[in-house]
This record gives C-alpha cells, sequence and structure tokens, in this order.
C-alpha cells in the first residue's frame, strides 16, 4: 500500500494537514460561533486555544454542555504516550484541559499509556519509564489540582484497566482494528489489542462510581481513530460514549506541515534552557521573510507561514494590539525577521521560565497525582 | 472450513482421541521407560498417573532433570480458565502436579485465566468470578503447600502480568496466532492478544528473582498450542523455554471419545454428592456389559471401555491385584456391570468425602495463596 503524501494517523502525521478534509473524513462537527458562545455562558472568558480555533471540531460538545447543565457533570480524559520529551504542542493541549477542569470543576483522568510506544514503535519499556517520569513532572507543572486529577500508567494500573480492556476487546475484530488503524496480518497482537487500553478511561470512573458519567476527551485530531471506536463500544458496555473535542497540530519548526515531533529536534521543549530556545528560534523556525533585509523592506514578509509569528500568537491574547501591530509591520517590511524572533524568544522563555519553576517543585507531587485504588 | 471428526485445541476437543498423532502433529517426546526411571531416582516412587501413561508426552523433561541435578531447581506452572467447576479430570493433573511440588520441593505458580472464556466463549465475568472462588477452593483441597504456591488471577494481578505479556505479544503476529489457534478476521482483538497473558507465569517468577529459573507445565495436551508459542518466544526475552509434560483427557460419563466437560452433567464433579456420584454412575457411565446378564454371564464384558473401570483404575494402585482380579473377572462375566459400578461409586466417594472435608476448610486459605506483590 502506498503511503499518502499527507497521512493523519495516530502513528504518523505527516504533509500539509487540511483539517476541513478530516472534519469531512472523521466526521468531526466543527466548533462554530453558537458553541463557543454556550460555553462562554458558563465559563465567562474564552481559552485563546478556542478563540483562536487551535481547538477546532468536536463531538457531542452539546450534550456534554446539556448534562452539566442538568447537574450532571462530565470528567475530562486526555493523556500521554512517554515517547519522549514533552513540547509546547502537548502543554497547548493540556494547558486548555486545565482551563475546562478550573471553569466547569471537574475531575481529569490522565492516561500515560506506557506500552503503547513500546508496542508500536521501536522503544525499549526503559526508556519509556524514564520519559513517563519527567513527562509527569511537565503535566503537573502546568498546574492541574491534584485533589480532581488522577494518573493512570496502564502497566502500573493493569489491575484495574485489564478486565475492562477485556470487555471493550470482546466488540472489537481484527478487521475493525484493520479497518481503524491500517493494522495488518503482520503486526504484533499486543498493537492489536491496544486500543481497548485508550478506551478504558473513558468508562473507567463510571465504573469505579457505579454510574454513567458523561466524559469529554480533549485531544489532539490525530488519535481521532481511537476514540471513534470507543464511541462505537462504550454503548454496547451500557456506558456514554464519550464526547471529544479535537485541536489541530502546532508545526513544528520547520514550517506548517505535519507536527510538532518531540523525538527531534525540531521542537521547543519544555525543559529546553534560553539558550536552545534562542538558537532553535534563530537557526530552524521557518521565516516568512525575504532573502535580503533590502527585499523584506520593500515587499514585505508573510506572518501567516512564519513559525515565529505562529508560535508568539500562542502566548498573546487574541485581541492584544501587540500582537496586530507585529503582524502588520512584518507584513509591511517594517519589522525584520531577526526582530520578530527576539520578541518570540524572549516570550517563549518567560513562559518555560515560570513552567520550569513549578516543575522543579513538581517532583514532590508525584505521588499524590498517581490513582490509588 | 469444516470441523474435523476429532480435533483437540484449547478450545475443543471432541472425537476419539488418538494420542500416537498428537505426539507427531504437535512435535512431543514420548515419555519413555528411560525417562520414568530417571525421574522415579529423584522421588523414590511413581505417580500412578505417570505409572499408567496417563501423562504420556514431554518437552524437555529431560532437561529440567540435568538443571535440577545440577542445583539449579525449576518451578512448576499450570493453571484453571474458571468455566465451571472442577471435575475429576481436572484433580488428576493437579494431583500429579502436587506430587512433583513435594517430591522435587518446588515452587508452584497456578494462573486462574479469568478473561480467557470470557473472549472465547459466551461467558460473562460475574459467573467467572463465581466459579474462580469455587475453583480455588478445590485447588487448595488438593493440598498444594500454601508456602511454595502462589495463584495468579489474570485481571487482579494484571498490575504484574499487562506489561511481560506486552513483550511476549510484540513478538506474535496476527497470522501466527491464525495459524496457531485457528482465530480469523473476525475474531475479536482479546482473543487474539490472550496467549500473550498464559505465557507470563512462565517467566514471571524469573523477572521477580531476577534470574533464568527453569519452568515446567504439567498441563492437558489441548494446551500445547498456547506452550509450542510460548516456547518459541521466551528465549527472544533472554529467558528459558519452558519444558513441559502432557497428560491425556479422562474420559466422559458417556464414553471414550472427547474429554470429561465441567459444564455438563457428564462429569463427576468434585463437589458432587455421594447420591449424585451413585446416580451419574448407574445411569451414565458407558459400560463395557452385555445386553442382558445371560448374555453377560456367557460372553463376559469388556473392562477395555468400561467408563467404571477406567475410573476406578484412577483410584487404585496400578499393581493392585484387586484391580487385576476385578478386570478379569468382568472380562470373564463373573462380574456383573451392576457390581462393577457399585466398587466405583464407592471408591469415588471415599475419595470425594476426603476432598470435600479439605475443602471446607479451604476457604479461610484463599488469601494465602493469592500472590501478594
Amino acid at each position: 500500500m502506498k503511503k499518502p503524501s499527507n497521512e493523519v494517523t495516530p502513528w504518523n502525521v505527516s504533509g500539509q494537514v487540511d483539517y476541513e478534509r478530516l472534519v469531512k473524513e472523521f466526521g468531526l462537527s466543527k466548533i462554530d460561533p453558537a458553541l463557543i458562545k454556550r460555553i462562554k455562558k458558563h465559563t465567562k472568558e474564552l481559552h485563546p486555544m478556542l478563540e483562536r480555533g487551535f481547538f477546532f471540531a468536536h463531538r457531542d460538545l452539546n450534550w456534554i454542555l446539556d448534562e452539566y447543565e442538568k447537574g450532571n457533570k462530565f470528567f475530562l480524559y486526555t493523556g500521554r504516550a512517554p515517547s519522549g520529551p514533552v513540547h509546547l504542542g502537548h502543554a497547548m493541549i493540556w494547558d486548555f484541559t486545565k482551563w475546562l477542569q478550573d471553569k466547569f470543576d471537574v475531575e481529569l483522568w490522565f492516561q500515560f499509556p506506557d506500552e503503547e510506544k513500546f508496542l508500536f514503535k521501536d522503544i525499549k519499556f526503559e526508556e519509556v519509564e524514564k520519559n513517563l517520569h519527567e513527562n509527569m513532572l511537565d503535566v503537573i507543572a502546568l498546574g492541574f489540582d491534584p485533589k480532581k486529577t488522577h494518573f493512570l500508567i496502564d502497566t502500573k494500573h493493569a489491575d484495574l484497566m485489564y478486565k475492562p480492556a477485556c470487555q471493550v476487546s470482546k466488540k472489537i475484530t481484527f478487521s475493525m482494528v484493520r479497518a481503524a488503524f491500517g493494522l495488518t496480518e503482520r503486526s504484533n497482537i499486543g498493537s492489536i489489542f491496544y486500543t481497548s487500553m485508550q478506551a478504558v478511561p473513558a468508562f473507567l470512573p463510571s465504573i469505579l462510581k457505579d454510574k454513567k458519567i458523561p466524559c469529554l476527551i480533549p485531544h489532539a485530531v490525530d488519535q481521532d481513530p481511537h476514540f471513534r471506536l470507543t464511541r462505537d463500544i462504550l454503548p454496547k458496555l451500557g456506558y456514554y460514549k464519550p464526547a471529544s473535542v479535537q485541536s489541530s497540530f502546532l508545526p513544528p519548526l520547520t514550517g506548517v506541515a505535519g507536527k510538532m515531533s518531540s523525538s527531534s529536534s525540531n521542537s521547543i521543549l519544555m525543559t529546553d534552557t534560553p539558550k536552545e530556545v534562542e538558537k532553535k528560534i534563530k537557526k530552524y523556525a521557518f521565516s516568512g521573510g525575504r532573502d535580503t533585509i533590502e527585499e523584506h523592506r520593500k515587499k514585505g514578509g508573510n506572518p501567516d507561514v512564519d513559525i515565529s509569528f505562529l508560535y508568539l500568537k500562542l502566548f498573546l491574547e487574541p485581541n492584544d494590539k501587540k500582537l496586530e501591530r507585529i503582524y502588520k509591520d512584518y507584513k509591511s517590511g517594517k519589522m525584520l525577521t531577526s526582530e520578530l524572533k527576539e520578541i518570540t524568544i524572549k516570550k517563549i522563555n518567560s513562559y518555560l521560565k515560570s513552567h520550569q519553576a513549578r516543575r522543579s517543585k513538581a517532583k514532590s507531587q508525584i505521588k499524590k497525582f498517581i490513582f490509588k485504588h
């Protein structure tokens, strides 16, 4: 089978991502102004990631709000396969998740599927274990409420998760995972079973509390095939279909195609030093500027493809006058790429400085976050 | 695919079992007099199940003895999918396992794969749970040493077992389980993964003690496809191939085809009352006798196909003079079927009486047997 030049699966995102196409192909609903308004009714303000369309699609978010308005609170479920260090792209999704936790005062179940990359990629369990520890520090540093946040680590919580995973697995055939994920006869049987484990946090709280609780999953859109399957199965087991909200990808430093990957030097890591950030932005960040200063001054740059500008947007309020001015100045040629990059470097480093300060205190909190049963 | 009229798979045993054919097809070694002699050197006496050929084949049992003689003790691994009550056929295998534990002074890891029948048959977890409890009582009543016997319950010990199962699963493709078990594209993904869990007890003690320990698996021959696969995989993970010793099946009451099944009334259960045993033997036990007493007296019966006689053999020493006499008397017509059945009923009831006495005290011991970690 020839790989398409642009592909979005749970294990690979390549090429320029066409989000409009994904909405149609995956059968998602776009987040429209009416829904945004409805969310704002509860949250009073809007998270920048929502306002800016970084989260662009959903399934059943209106139902989640219906239930919420009836007093039937949902819980959040998101996760991280600990395959490498956490980068800005992850942080954006979790920052939004934390915002949802705060605004709706709800529980979050955070899954660390520590077997996933072992089964699907060539990563050893020992390496995953190290990443897991580091990743937990970053998640904690984002400020989740330890009283309402529960970490689930697949291999460590399998005494809770394997049985419900078996219940899911009984409803899924090999043909179905072949169709959903492109698995083949040569795929290993752990990878074939795996989606059952990813389904579990969507109904584990309902099992533990012995009542049906709505679930909302904020996730990057590439994970959608898992949750489509989960949505098909859970009602057959007597649970609600989980609702979900899909984010686009933070583009890698080198340009707008694909997604940021923590395994390449092509991303800003949450643990990067100010010097590393400076070097990465200066050396790698794809620029919308012209080849020469002279030409740039004359014709202006293109902020819409400029990675420094795109990143900068993440850290400024959407209606920030500064952002608008930078956009105009860069487009007109008044602002040079080097000047734009300096602003972005400063903003990212200031963000990372506070993150890293919280991160350095996170170690002692890990125990509080890991779910005890 | 047309089902063969005689089939031996982990989920179905039907028709007259041809053990010679299984030895060839599965690539087993027959237990020969030289091996029996070698075992006896260590055990001083022989277990009736071994002497009588109920255990008829093995893999690498000589290697297990080589290692044992070098001071490198093995551990035993056997198990029970709790799909129904325990019957005489199971007890025979575990009685032999207990004998091995006593004679070689070794640990036993006893697996209760409580997901297996849920995944492969139409049995609910709630039903499995009940059976599990009852089955544990029977296993304990057989007299295993609680200090050296560890129960593993797949869903409850999955926090120990799922990770090693993932390591096994990474080496097994869908094609391989299709070939080994006849699974298809319509098989559920839990059943496809399952063999990985059955492999785990064969090397879990090596993981826990962080050294390679030889493993010997006494099991009914229908489970061999699982352990063939396990033997292929474990060396790739740096562990020993498990050795094994295969038993034939205790035939059901109705005759020598197939194996005793705990889900039918076609078997003697370990919890049967004396009255139930009497009724079952009198009503169902296939008889080698003639149609009329007159004809029986004249032509004699056939003890070789008579189920009462076959069962009786289990409870008498192979060289017991009484057994020989009954055989001759039945064959000559001197002994009637009703008389033979009376003897068998008495023997079974006496055996079950002591079993049930021990069983009634087993409940308080369950906790001691379940592996704690």
